[in-house]
């Protein structure tokens, strides 16, 4: 089943549901758009100082020392720390199951030790009674640095002799283990069948090389904290994150503390993309705020976010595929090298593991190296290391349709994987959607719609995973009958909506009728990030198992109230009736109403590992014009499809949808970071860092397909993600179509286009 | 099991518990004493305007007309309000369960309509930039009014003459129905056996007559609440008050609103005493917010508190009661007329059932009289109605053992009630420990100790009642092993560090690895008040409840973790171990740690209509000296024995039993509403309405008996009520002993002391 975009108040029904599948307006929109939602850098305390971090001005060098006596004996500073404040954490290799985070490399991202290893790395800090004095106490800081030559391009990072970031980093993967340190901290591969066999069993084979630099999540909203410590060495932390107990478990481990001693209160948070997945500032302003005795916040400048936070791996990728005559693809060998930044961990064995996977190839080598470089640390970037790959590996399958005179989604089809076939990572699919949004895309009248001069047509397809992980949920019914849903999952992109709409399908009550909440850290059961495309299926799923405790009780109720056994009462569209019909059902008002005498207030709580997750896929199509003047790509038409098992809201699906899009469109056609030959980023602001803005936009349309996920109540796969895997792809083949040009290098930018046309002879 | 007063750092344990009975600092210690703590009036949010509430300059005025036009023209004042503003609420007899609320008259109280009925009386309230500009608005407002005759005094307002309060009032409970209006609301009965006979059978009898003046609950924090209503038609309001769900109820109810779209957070209280067990300034701040469109902070000055919220009853009493020779009571017979205030409801029916209680007496009719007069509502204060009703029986029955020529513990002890007997108010007791209060003062050095000139002893006993009611608790076990323990009860005495102690003993972790929290109405189920003396038995059980529910999660882990019959695995001391004990246990930790591979997060949550409650009695004995010259009294030494059931954190049960007593002592000594002729109350303020100081008392000592309540998995009764009822007879009866004198007439101030000294040849 399919449906497109339809106005967002609409409130058509799917069949079997009531609410699930209606759009009404989430809980939180009136907060949002009157100002009245509050985010991290929205509360102010009393006594409260403002924190600033000094960073460090050279991609690479030596702290010979540091001197803070002079900004600590400036009036109005409170407090100065550096990086031997905290405590020397090492790696915990393997601890922490799912999320296993390298504590040592944190602690030292988070403030440097002995060295810097990029320009923006945090090395100090002060808290002060102004912004100005907290700048002042930062520039009296003197720090004695010996400069290192520094690295950032991954090839070169990657040379015998290019200069060391970690000198005990040993590679990983590879045998035998080498002898000496290098930037490569892993290499990864994933092989199936026989390379050589397969290639030469392909009519056509296609070669190429494909680079793509880094680019930043690009979130409006800067990293933000208030941290206010007691005397008694607890602490409640105030931010913008997605994911408070991730907040909690970093911050209280990167200054030594147990989790308990740190309360996390989630402010709403203005966009995250996976780059709010980690802790930044939190640590330090807790720190301040502990030796200042008074509470602290730091807000960080576009800038600082820039320069110091998570952008994704700028990578190199040479791909070669074969398929034979009738499109069967019948060999690929890849290889991947991602920029890690300046502590290992690209998402580079996340790009292995998506590059093929839409299709079914017999035989496959690829194999991934993540590169340490004098960069930011990496963060996740909304299906992190999969767009990069995506670009490698659609418009390769591009240029294999076209040496074939196949239609490119033909192609696609020809070799799409299906339920039961073996992924490339390994397990059997079970119930998925590929095929379906191919065929959406196939059959919508844009992939048939007629295109002028200079302008072309491209489609790409991307794979994403959906992860599952830890949620909790507590349901209340109020004494009018009305209910409370609290979760620990942030709400980025209208998960309040989607909770209280499957808590309203359970319960059978009015959407509106229930109260959405995301609670802090001790209010809630433990809950995992807000990321992985995970919420709406697993904290969905707690949500799910909570209310139906709530219809269990509440039947219970009913049944104790009439004398009848449980099992003659049947919870029927927020009401208890019994089986016979013979008495007058009671709603949940009268259960609420009545609860102090049949056994107390309403509630119920639960918690769960969700298992059961969807996989995600995307088909996209995409025309664009190109001036042969000036390079300038323009966006003309984009039309998305993507398989959503169910859409919960279907209006925060699409918006999901099309957010991926321009994301990708984004990192197509302008973004980029730029490093001058210091190592300095050159545009970390949004003038000239140039993002996607309304303008640069054509109106996105989806078509949301459903293919239920077998393991989810309601058939839910995350959406959150996927959408951004196929744009590069499919921008790129639009730009051949328009121009006759491959082009293996993003972004695309007006320069690139145009000396890409001179050199085709224009 | 006695166990007498020691230092508060102490932690000696109670046999069978490792941390029920110890004494740690309370958890929300540091914050009170730092001045962290946030109360009422300390929230401050953007844009907030100052709420302030016009009060009546008269008694009892018809209200011809208000004009706010002026008001509302002011610059910066951005709403104004009268009553008419209000929806126009009918009374609901009988709904709400045991909570039963007549909204008619509290929609009245919180803001006049056609008549203002007390000095004080809320007839309309403006918001603007300011106070100045609140209270210039205020003055702005014209109202026309027609003033009508007062009446105060409880006979006076019961006299066929007395100008009616409520034209159209008919007194229930009498036979026939009245045919015209007057100031009483009801008649209640008691009685048992032959009053005629029993007194037949007397040896001797005592009669007198005693009248005692309205006291204020004296809580030093006053009313305040800043409340901030959205676009949408929804608020959040934040207060102090001993339930954040009454709040929800009251507002949403006072303003037409469905409760759902209210959600109240819970200020720090600075005292309740029962006084906060209502609404009177949180409607109009919120409406005040709804018209101004900004939040709005109203905070009561002292004198708003002590003329427009609830003092207790005044009364008028006159008590016979008759004993043979042997000590054995025969026969009582009381009359009581309680004062209620402006709108029918004083607790004359509770001191009707709390008057003869910890007495086994054969015959009686006890007829009791609520009876409205011009003075503020009287609301709840700490065992409301049972302390004046103790004044008279306790008097009565010392000055019976005085005739008798018995020891008056002695009298009390031949009399007292025991498990099986029939209470005055018709179920039997089950296990008590009445008897073993008034052993623990018999035996007690005090109470053989040597008295000088000047000087007397005296004794006294009393009865309270615990209630059960709603409560919700949830449970979060952290990724660290410590845990959340959230409640819904606002923490007036303590109660966090009782429910952190309850949690530990269940968990079998460190109280100080607990984090007791109390949530706001979002965020917790339903839970009725605090007060009542409920909390750490009703609360109580709901933590014990969920925590054990949380166990029984764990066991089932390690189970699983081990593959083995959760039958065979038992918790010890915060640990999961095989009855074999052929496995190494698992901590709390341990499962925490490895949760996500177990199930997910460990939380429960329990809610409850608590049963099982418990009675409370207590026992006291005070010595007075009397300067013969000035009339004043000084309390010279204090003992008080309470049964607490089970003593959780024995040093706030004895801190409830000091409380009590202190206030005690002001309501019998200095204590008392002073109305001038026009109905005006003379003394609103500290200074002349004289509470006791510290430097007025002597230490209190205090005599915990543990009775257990067999309805409760500890044994806990509630504590926080009953030490205020025996003060008053026990001061009497310490003035007799030191001067002979029967004072019938509170409070016992040196002029009144002085007086009857004068009378009686002094």
């Amino acid at each position: 089943m399919t449906t497109t975009a339809t106005p967002a108040t609409t409130t058509e029904t799917t069949p079997g549901y009531k609410w699930v599948g209606t759009r009404p307006v989430r809980h939180d929109g009136l907060d949002k758009v009157t100002g009245r939602a509050r985010f991290g850098a929205d509360l102010s305390l009393p006594g409260m100082l403002v924190g600033a971090v000094l960073r460090s001005p050279h991609a690479h060098a030596r702290i010979r020392s540091i001197d803070t006596s002079a900004a600590e004996a400036m009036d109005g500073v409170k407090a100065v720390v550096t990086g031997t404040d905290f405590p020397m954490l090492e790696s915990e290799a393997g601890e922490g199951g799912e999320a296993a985070v390298d504590y040592r490399d944190l602690c030292r991202n988070v403030m440097a030790r002995d060295k810097v290893l990029y320009e923006g790395h945090a090395l100090a800090a002060a808290a002060a009674t102004s912004r100005r004095v907290a700048l002042a106490a930062l520039a009296a800081i003197e720090v004695d640095y010996e400069v290192l030559p520094h690295v950032i391009d991954v090839e070169d990072a990657m040379a015998p002799d290019a200069p060391i970031l970690h000198p005990d980093m040993i590679t990983s993967g590879v045998d035998p283990v080498p002898d000496r340190a290098s930037n490569i901290s892993a290499r990864y591969v994933y092989e199936r069948g026989d390379l050589e066999r397969g290639f030469a069993e392909a009519d056509v084979i296609v070669e190429r090389e494909f680079t793509t630099a880094p680019v930043h999540q690009g979130y409006i909203e800067p990293h933000a904290v208030v941290a206010d410590t007691t005397e008694d060495g607890r602490a409640v932390v105030w931010c913008s994150s997605q994911g408070h107990f991730m907040v909690r478990t970093h911050t209280a481990k990167l200054l030594g503390w147990e989790a308990s001693r740190v309360k996390v209160i989630p402010a709403e948070i203005g966009g995250g993309f996976g780059g709010k997945t980690t802790v930044y500032v939190e640590p330090v302003a807790t720190l301040l705020s502990q030796r200042a005795g008074r509470p602290v916040r730091i807000v960080m400048d576009r800038d600082e976010v820039f320069r110091a936070t998570g952008p994704t791996s700028g990578s190199k990728m040479r791909l070669k595929m074969g398929a034979r005559r009738d499109g069967k693809l019948v060999a690929a060998e890849g290889w991947l090298a991602y920029q890690a930044g300046a502590f290992k961990g690209s998402p580079v064995q996340l790009g292995l593991m998506c590059i093929l996977t839409p299709y079914d190839v017999p035989n496959f080598f690829l194999e991934g190296y993540d590169v340490v470089t004098n960069m930011p640390k990496v963060a996740a970037y909304r299906a992190p290391g999969a767009p990069m790959a995506a670009f490698a590996s659609e418009t390769v399958l591009d240029e294999l349709a076209e040496q074939l005179g196949m239609d490119p989604l033909e192609l696609r089809l020809r070799n799409a994987v299906e339920e039961g076939v073996k992924s490339v990572y390994g397990p059997k699919f079970r119930k998925i959607g590929y095929r379906e949004t191919v065929d959406a895309i196939k059959d919508h009248p844009h992939y048939s719609a007629p295109l002028g001069p200079n302008q072309g047509r491209g489609v790409a397809s991307g794979f994403w995973f959906n992860i599952g992980s830890n949620s909790s949920a507590t349901v209340h019914i109020n004494e009018d009958g009305g209910a409370s849903v609290m979760t620990g999952s942030p709400d980025i992109g209208g998960s309040r909506a989607s909770m209280a709409l499957m808590a309203a399908e359970e319960l059978g009550i009015d959407v509106y009728r229930i109260t959405p909440i995301i609670a802090d850290t001790e209010s809630i059961g433990f809950t995992d990030l807000t990321g992985g495309s995970r919420v709406t299926h697993a904290t969905g799923m707690a949500v799910i198992e909570a209310c139906r405790k709530v219809v269990s009780d509440m039947r219970a109720r009913a049944a104790k109230i009439w004398d009848v056994d449980v099992g003659d009462v049947e919870w029927v569209d927020g009401r208890a009736q019994h089986v016979d019909g013979d008495r007058a059902p009671l709603t949940t008002e009268d259960l609420a109403e009545t609860s102090a005498k049949t056994g107390g207030p309403i509630t119920a709580t639960a918690s769960l590992n969700a298992r059961g997750v969807g996989v995600a896929f995307s088909t996209q199509v995409c025309d664009v014009e190109v001036d042969p003047e000036t390079g300038a790509v323009t966006i003309l038409r984009y039309t998305t499809a993507q398989d959503a098992g169910r859409a919960i809201h279907p209006s925060y699906v699409e918006g999901q949808m099309q957010g991926g899009v321009v994301q990708g469109i984004g990192w197509a056609l302008n973004e980029e970071y730029i490093f001058d030959d210091r190592g300095a980023m050159e545009n970390p602001g949004f003038l000239d860092y140039r993002m996607p803005v309304a303008s640069d936009l054509p109106m996105i349309d989806t078509v949301v397909v459903e293919v239920p996920n077998p393991g989810h109540p309601y058939g839910v796969r995350g959406v959150g993600e996927v959408g951004i895997v196929p744009p590069m792809a499919a921008i790129a083949n639009a730009i051949h179509g328009a121009t006759g040009l491959r082009l293996g290098e993003l972004p695309m930018s007006p320069v690139k286009v145009l000396a890409a046309i001179g050199s085709n002879g224009g």
